[in-house]
C-alpha cells in the first residue's frame, strides 16, 4: 500500500463551496444565526471520476465516498459497488467512479497499491468537459470526513479568575477561536449560560453581549467562537474549571520581525496574531464578526498573507470560493467592485507565486467575469451599477450621481489584468477598451482647476474625493508626474475628506509608500496602532478613533459592541513594514523570487524572517546595513 | 389559530429540483446505487421570504425553519430569532426570513393568527428579482420534515407462501412500492437476505435478481423497492411473518372504465394500476427501474395522466424538477430531443389545465431553453447535437450522417409552442425561424419519388423510417392531404422498417387515431396489451414482444431481469381508448373543459368516468349511443 499518496478528490471548487457556504451561514449574534446576504453558489451533487491504466499485473483498490452518496465504480464497462474491494487487471483497465449526493461534496478516495486517488484522475460534471480533479493536504486518510474541515486544538487556561456580580470571569491572555469548556457541570440542572466577550466590558454586559450560548449539557462546551473573555452568572469558581480550546487551521506563521523599536514589533506581533486568527478555511474579515469571506477584505489579505504564512492555497481557496461557478450572473458579495478586485488579486496571487496552473484553471471565469463587468458599461464606456449590485468602494461621502470615477480606475485596473493573461485576441479587445476608458475617465472626470478627479462628472458637483485619485496610484494608470500632482493635490491637502475606514485607508497608506511619503507612514502606523495597544489591544480592532476612551471604542455599525476587535485589515502593518520598510518585494519571475531594496534611514539593527515560496529568508540588518539576506 | 391557511413555503421549484435529486440518486441495482448520469440541478442554499402587514393590533407569530438551517427573522428593521413568538402591531410590518441551509431546502413555515405562510410571500435568491413563495398541498404542518416526502401506507398480506430450495417464496396480488418487512427477527443472528422480484423468476434466482437486501436488524424492514415476489433464502415459512408495506404517494386515480369487452376493461384496470403506481412524487420512467425522471417519459406520461388522475401538481412537479434552473448549459436528461418535448409539455399542460399562472412563472424557462436549442442551429437553420449531446428520437437505426430531420420536426412544433406563448416580439421571430425551417426541411428532407421524409439529407442515402413522418402528422407541420400521404406512403408500407420501441409505438398509434385508424389500433391494442394480459401481467411492461414465451420476457439492456414490468409509457390504452375511441378532449378552453365526440360502432354500453377539472366527467352509453354525460 502506498496510502500517502492517496488523498480526497473532488470536483475542483466544490469543496471550497461547501465550506464557504458553512463560513458563511456561520455568523451568530445574541442567539441567532445570520447568514450572509448574497447569493450562495451550490458544490455540484453529480459527478465522474475518470482515469485509464495499462496495468503490468492484478491489483485491487477500494472505493470509499462520503455518507448519503449514491455511488458505484465502473471498470471497463462493468458495474461494482463502492467501498468493497476490487480487482482488476492486467491489461487496460477503463475505469469510472460516479457519486451523486444531496447534503455534501460527492469526493471519493480510492485507496490502493496501484490504483488509487492520487494525482492524474478527471472529473467531469455532465456539462462541461473532464477537468483535473481537486484534492489539497488537509484531506488525505480515507475515515475522514469531507464536511468537518480538520482544525488543530490547543488548551488555553485562563490567566485570571474574578467574581463579579455573584459570577465567574475568566480571562484568556488573547484572543481565540476556541470551545469553552466548563467542567463538571451540577447533575439534574440545567448547564450554565456563558457570555463570551473580545472585551471585558462585552462579556460582562449580558444583556447587550453579542454572543452567548448555554453550555452542552454532555460535553460542558460551547461551539468554537471568538472570545477573550467568558462570564459565567451564578457559578462559582471553585466549583468548576474552565479552558478554552483554541481550534484553528493549519496555517502557520513563516515570518518574524525584530527591529529594536519595541513599539514596532509589538505592532507587528499583534497584527501576526491578528491575521493568524482571521486565516480560518478561508480568509476572514474577522473572527467574532462577519466571520463572511468578503472580496473586498480578502483582497488586502493577500498582501499581509504573502510576508506573513506564504501560504498560497489559503489565497487559492479563498478566490475559488469566491468566484463561484459559471455561468456568472451576480457580483462577489453583490458588489460590483468586489468583482473587479477579485479579477486583481488573481494577478497579486500569480504574480506572488507564480502558479501557472491555478491561474489556467480560473482563466474562463476571469473572462466571464470580465464580460459580465463589461456588459455593464454606459454609453460613454462607463461601469455602472444594475438593479441589485452594490457599487460600494468605501463607506464615504461620495457624489454617487451616475458612474462613480473609483469604479472606473478600479475597471481600468482589472482590464490591464485580463490584457495580460487573456488569450491574444482576447487581450487586444481588453487592450482597447482599457484606453478608450482611460481617454473617457480623463475627458470626464479629470478636473484641471483642482488637479484632481472627481467622483462624478453628470452632477455638476465637481465634488472631490479621495478614493478614485488613490486607486490612478495604485494602479499606475497615470504618468508618475501625474501621480506626484495628485499627492500634492488629494492626498497632502487636508481640505479634500480624510478616509475614515481602515479598508481604503490601506490603499491610501500604500500610495504614499509609492510616492515615497514612508516618513509620514511610519508616524501613521506608531500614532493608529501603537494607540490602539496603549488602550491594552491583544489584536487589531476593525477601526479605532484614536479621540476616544478605551469604553467607546467597541461600539459600531449602531450596536454597543458591533466592533470586531479582531479584524484582517488591521494587520496591514506587516505589509507596509515588509514591502516598503525593509524594501522586500516578492516576484516569483525573479530568480531567487523576490527583490530586496531596504529604504534607508528606518532600521539600525534588524532581524526578520519571511516565506519565500517553501524556503523563509531571514534578513540581518547592522547599523542600517544588509549584513545577510538568506534563504533557508 | 388559523393553522389551515400556513403551509411551508420555499423558493418556487427548489423543493421539486431537491426530491428530483433524491429521486434520480436512488436506483438500486444488485447491492450498489446507480446516479442518474446528467447534470444535477442545485437548489438554492440562501434565500430570503418577504412580505408586508399592515396589522389592525397586535397580534403574534412563530417562524420554523428544517434542521441545520442559518436563519433570523427581520422585523421592521430588528433582528429576530426563528423558532420563538414574535410580538408586532400594529400598524405597518415589514418582514423578512432569512434562511440558508446547505443539506436542504431553506423552507419556512409561519404560524400566527394574521400573520402566517399563507399565500402572499415572496421569495428571493439575491439573484433575480423576488417571486411568489411555492409551495404545495403536501407540506403543510409544521412539524412535517421537507426533506421527506411524505407517502400513504397500505400493509399487503402475501397472496401465497411457498417453500423453495429451502427459502420461502412469497407472492403478493399485484406489484407494490413496499418495505417489505418480516418478524420476528432471530435474536443474536443476523437478519436474513431478501430478494425481491417483479417475475417470480427474478426473486428466485438470487445470482442474478437485480435487487436484493439484508432485512434491517431493528424493524426487520427492507427500504421501499418494487416487488411482487420476495424469496427469503434459508428461512422457514413458519417462523415467520411477512407483509409489504406499500408507500406511495396520494395521487388518487379517478377515472373508471367498463366497456362490456372484458379484455378492453382489464388492460384499462391493470393500465390505471401500472400509471398509479409510477405516478411517485414524479412521474416515473418504472418503478423497479429506472426510478429517474426522463423528459421524453414524462411528455407521454401527460397524456394518460389527464385521464386517469387529472391531477397538474404531479405534471407541474415533473415539468419544473426536469427543466432546473436559468442559466440553462445543458439539456434535459442530456438529450436535445427532450428538451423540445418539455417545450411542447408546457403547452400540453396549459391546454389541459388552462394554468396561466404556471406557464407565467415557467415561460421565462421556456424561452431560455428555446435560446439554447436556437444557438445550436447549423448553417441551413437545422438543428444538431453539440459535443456531449444525445440527439435519441427513439432506439432506431437512423441514417444519422447530418442533421437528423424527425429532430427539426420537433423544433418545428416546439417553435409553435413558443409563438403560441411567447410575448408577441419575440413570437413573431419564433414564427419566422419556424416558417423558414419548414421551407428547408421540405427543400433538403422531403423525397418525392419515396413521398416521406428522409432521416438525413447529407449522407446521399435517403434512407426513410417512420419517425419524421408521425411526428409531421402528429404536429400538424404537414396540410392534412400529406397527411394522408405519408399514412399510406410510410405507416401503413410494411417495407418502412417497424417501430421497436413501446415509446415510439404511442407517437405512431396517436397518427394513426388522428388520421382514422381506429380499428387497426384497437386491435394493436388488444394484441399488445391483451398478449401481456394472457401471460399474466398484473402490470404492464417496458417492452413485449409477442413471438416470445414467458421466460424469456424478462431480459433487456443485456441483463437477464433487465426489464421493467411495471412501465409508464405502457399506460397509454387509457389516453387512446379516452382521447379517440370515447371521444374525450379536454380542453381547459371549453366552456366545460371538455369536448365529447365519441367514435362510432366500438361500444355498445360504456359507463366510464374521467376527471375534468376538480369534478369527474361520467359517461354512460347505451345502444352505441351517449345516454349521460355529466359531470360531478
Amino acid at each position: 500500500m502506498n496510502e500517502n499518496r492517496a488523498r480526497w478528490i473532488w470536483y475542483p471548487g466544490d469543496l471550497e463551496l461547501y465550506h464557504a457556504m458553512k463560513q458563511n451561514f456561520s455568523r451568530v449574534e445574541r442567539g441567532f444565526s445570520w447568514p450572509a446576504f448574497w447569493k450562495s453558489e451550490g458544490f455540484r451533487h453529480r459527478v465522474a471520476y475518470k482515469r485509464d491504466y495499462q496495468l503490468e499485473g492484478e491489483t485491487s483498490f477500494t472505493v470509499t465516498v462520503p455518507p448519503e452518496s449514491s455511488a458505484f465504480v465502473r471498470v471497463n464497462g462493468e458495474k461494482r459497488p463502492v467501498g468493497q474491494k476490487i480487482v482488476c487487471g492486467p491489461g487496460a483497465v477503463s475505469l469510472t467512479v460516479h457519486i451523486g449526493r444531496i447534503i455534501g461534496v460527492p469526493a471519493a478516495y480510492i485507496e490502493g497499491d496501484v490504483i488509487c486517488s492520487d494525482e492524474g484522475w478527471m472529473v467531469e460534471d455532465y456539462c462541461e468537459p473532464p477537468v483535473p480533479a481537486g484534492s489539497n493536504r488537509y484531506f488525505t486518510e480515507p475515515d475522514q470526513q469531507v464536511d468537518q474541515w480538520p482544525m488543530l486544538e490547543k488548551a488555553y487556561e485562563p490567566v485570571s479568575v474574578e467574581t463579579v456580580n455573584g459570577g465567574a470571569l475568566y480571562t484568556f491572555e488573547t484572543e481565540l477561536t476556541a470551545a469553552l469548556e466548563v467542567l463538571p457541570l451540577g447533575e439534574n440542572t440545567e448547564p450554565p449560560l456563558v457570555y463570551l466577550g473580545e472585551s471585558r466590558a462585552e462579556a460582562l454586559d449580558t444583556a447587550r453581549c453579542y454572543y452567548f450560548c448555554r453550555l452542552d449539557a454532555q460535553t460542558g462546551r460551547c461551539p468554537r467562537q471568538a472570545l477573550r473573555y467568558a462570564y459565567l452568572p451564578g457559578v462559582d469558581p471553585a466549583a468548576v474549571r474552565v479552558r478554552a480550546l483554541h481550534q484553528y487551521v493549519d496555517v502557520p506563521v513563516r515570518a518574524s520581525f525584530r527591529s529594536g523599536d519595541q513599539e514596532l514589533d509589538r505592532i507587528f506581533e499583534v497584527a501576526a496574531h491578528t491575521f493568524s486568527l482571521c486565516c480560518d478555511v478561508f480568509f476572514l474579515d474577522g473572527i467574532k464578526r462577519d466571520k463572511w469571506i468578503w472580496g473586498g477584505d480578502a483582497y488586502q489579505s493577500l498582501f499581509v498573507n504573502r510576508y506573513l504564512t506564504g501560504d498560497r492555497e489559503i489565497e487559492q481557496r479563498t478566490l475559488t470560493a469566491l468566484r463561484g461557478n459559471d455561468p456568472v450572473t451576480t457580483h462577489i458579495n453583490t458588489i460590483v467592485d468586489y468583482s473587479l478586485l477579485w479579477i486583481l488579486s488573481m494577478a497579486e496571487h500569480y504574480d506572488t507565486y507564480g502558479d501557472r496552473k491555478y491561474l489556467d484553471q480560473m482563466l474562463p471565469k476571469m473572462e466571464s467575469l470580465t464580460e459580465l463587468l463589461l456588459s455593464q458599461r454606459d454609453e460613454n464606456g462607463f461601469l455602472i451599477g444594475r438593479e441589485k449590485d452594490w457599487v460600494f468602494v468605501d463607506w464615504a461621502d461620495f457624489d454617487r450621481d451616475g458612474p462613480l470615477c473609483a469604479e472606473q480606475m478600479l475597471l481600468c485596473a482589472a482590464l490591464g489584468v485580463m490584457a495580460r493573461f487573456a488569450p491574444e485576441d482576447k487581450a487586444a479587445r481588453y487592450r482597447e477598451i482599457r484606453d478608450q476608458l482611460l481617454q473617457n475617465i480623463e475627458l470626464r472626470f479629470w478636473d484641471e482647476g483642482r488637479q484632481a478627479y472627481i467622483d462624478s462628472w453628470t452632477s455638476g458637483k465637481r465634488h472631490v474625493t479621495r478614493h478614485a485619485n488613490i486607486l490612478a496610484i495604485l494602479f499606475g494608470l497615470v504618468s508618475p508626474e501625474r501621480q506626484r500632482v495628485l499627492a500634492r493635490s488629494v492626498l497632502m491637502d487636508p481640505a479634500v475628506p480624510a478616509i475614515t475606514t481602515p479598508y481604503f485607508r490601506f490603499f491610501e497608506l500604500e500610495a504614499l509608500c509609492r510616492l515615497g511619503y514612508l516618513q509620514e507612514v511610519l508616524e501613521g502606523i506608531k500614532a493608529y496602532w501603537g494607540g490602539m495597544l496603549k488602550l491594552g489591544a491583544v489584536t487589531f480592532w476593525e477601526q479605532y478613533d484614536p479621540a476616544l476612551p478605551l469604553e467607546q471604542q467597541y461600539a459600531m455599525y449602531g450596536d454597543p459592541f458591533g466592533k470586531s476587535l479582531c479584524h484582517a485589515w488591521a494587520a496591514s502593518p506587516i505589509y507596509l513594514l515588509a514591502r516598503y520598510f525593509i524594501g522586500l518585494r516578492l516576484d516569483a519571475s525573479a530568480p531567487e523570487g523576490y527583490v530586496l531594496e531596504p529604504a534607508e534611514g528606518f532600521f539600525r539593527d534588524l532581524d526578520c524572517a519571511f516565506p519565500v515560496g517553501d524556503r523563509v529568508l531571514k534578513i540581518r540588518m547592522r547599523d542600517g546595513q544588509v549584513k545577510t539576506a538568506v534563504l533557508e
